[in-house]
């Protein structure tokens, strides 16, 4: 089984979750002592070729086969103007993904990942989150189930993204629920609305708080009620390649917050997890210090789809393949320090 | 001719610099308006793109052959104990280089950069700048030129590191120079020496300024006095890729430190170059500052060899693939905004 048959299913996910290998992880940090360098001197290279052993169970892992799902959603509350770009966009997104032509196509071809898109665009908008619950509690399965069955248990290492024009509104409504906080805080731009936009995006946020905090209890339910279906659909992606023991490139702002239920639902949740980039969306770098995560680049990107974790993937690659094929000091007849 | 005869062909050279094709940059800024994204929702991966077009003078770059660089010299200044290691292991790592099993090895392999090393060793280390010019004008030419030889004329990308045990106490000597300071703000730990060590470091580096700051009077003075074989054909080769055209991502500390005579001798001179990274090098991150380069990558990576440089590269190679292949608005038939 590898979707989400119930609410209770969802859950249960949390409990059996599988932790990194404790004698990979020994066996990779001996190794990198030995490697022919100063110690420490690749940085967080080094955390990051640990970080991998650890979860592929081997003190020298490799890293073949990456994985990128964009996930697509169409949104109620984008009909009140929160977006720069109308709703048809997302649609045409899609076909733009299918043809080739998108920033995520070329960005998964320069990194060497294999991209695939679920399109979840077909079922209609989601219900407006200032009037109802996202989704019924079906359709919330249904999401996080596909974004769960998306993940190719044979990837090395995913990342995932989304296009749905408007998901700022609804991910900054699940940070806010989340930290027990206003739309202030958490409410940006997004594709880049003025000052007027931004002010009723605000407001729009607020209201769907006012109307669903109180019975957001649980990771699922603040999904369902604030999120959309590219966003569960993210978050059954994250915890499916947690059991599978699947490493993960956390993407923008929409990625983190598609995954805070999952965090907020256990604290250990996301030690699969290494934050991509921080985004220029002014609440991400807020969101990822809040969620432990330290991003591994800031290059001003805001555009979504997984692109800032496609940027992450080469950095990933290049730890993995120095750590595995560096010679020893001794193997290289290298005089360690003096 | 593509070495330096003489130290006024040296300093000619700067007189004759390409500039960037302006009407490629043009047409790369009102591509970048077209594409299918939010407007500079790519970040800094929109300027890379626009700057590699500006010197590649077309409105939709490749970028094929990268090349990578590896220098290596003796110093010295490195008998008097300022580095963590002994002077020999700069011969091993060159032999190290030339098996394949150093980290530049496997980084320019996870790059696609075509790595070759240029070892300047043969002829012994440098003098100690305590007490003398580290070489005469001879050898400061041939370093440069052989720096310059090493460019290649079809590389669409330059990244140049080194290997030079105790080479950060020249690098720190050239920054102290460089902006009339002495060692203290300038020398940091290297390769990774304890706090009796740093502190007979800076001692180390104001004798050397003692000896040569009155006599440093232009680039290649400084080059021929406080540098090094390694360091010096940094600078020729960067110089080279300005000659040809070719931009150039600059590696980390020593690097940086190489091509400051070649900034302070004309302020334009780095206008073909990124900051591939910030180094742990306390010193590094202030250097970048001064010269105006803002790192794409922070990491925590002090190594050298160029590898901060190679992690860069597909950062680069992502920009350009995003913004040449990429399909427009009107392509795609997606609706630019609302």
């Amino acid at each position: 089984m590898t979707g989400f048959a119930t609410r209770d299913a969802f859950h249960t996910a949390f409990a059996a979750m599988p932790r990194p290998d404790a004698a990979a992880i020994a066996a990779a940090r001996a190794r990198q002592a030995q490697l022919t360098k100063p110690a420490g001197s690749l940085g967080r290279l080094e955390e990051i070729a640990v970080f991998i052993a650890g979860w592929q169970g081997q003190a020298r892992p490799r890293l073949d086969r990456v994985q990128a799902v964009v996930f697509a959603g169409n949104h109620g509350v984008a009909a009140r103007g929160v977006s720069a770009f109308p709703p048809e966009v997302t649609t045409q997104m899609v076909a733009n993904f299918n043809a080739g032509g998108a920033a995520i196509n070329a960005l998964t071809q320069a990194c060497g990942a294999e991209l695939s898109v679920v399109d979840l665009t077909a079922e209609g908008p989601t219900a407006d989150i200032c009037e109802a619950p996202a989704m019924n509690e079906a359709k919330c399965l249904a999401a996080l189930s596909a974004g769960a069955m998306a993940v190719d248990p044979a990837a090395q290492l995913l990342f995932v993204g989304e296009m749905g024009i408007g998901n700022t509104t609804p991910a900054a409504a699940i940070c806010a629920c989340g930290f027990g906080e206003g739309a202030a805080e958490w409410v940006g731009r997004g594709t880049g609305v003025d000052d007027a936009a931004l002010a009723h995006k605000r407001a729009t946020v607020d209201r769907a708080l006012a109307f669903h905090r109180a019975h957001c209890t649980d990771g699922f339910e603040t999904l369902r009620r604030l999120g959309g279906r590219e966003i569960a659909a993210m978050a059954g992606a994250v915890l499916r390649a947690r059991q599978l023991r699947i490493p993960v490139l956390v993407d923008g702002f929409i990625a983190a917050a598609a995954v805070l239920p999952l965090a907020l639902s256990h604290p250990d949740m996301l030690d699969h997890c290494l934050a991509a980039h921080r985004s220029a969306e002014a609440a991400h770098g807020r969101l990822l210090a809040a969620l432990g995560l330290d991003p591994l680049l800031d290059l001003g990107m805001r555009l979504g789809e997984g692109t800032g974790a496609a940027l992450a993937v080469p950095i990933v690659r290049a730890a993995v393949m120095a750590h595995s094929s560096m010679a020893t000091f001794e193997e290289a007849a290298v005089t360690d320090r003096a």
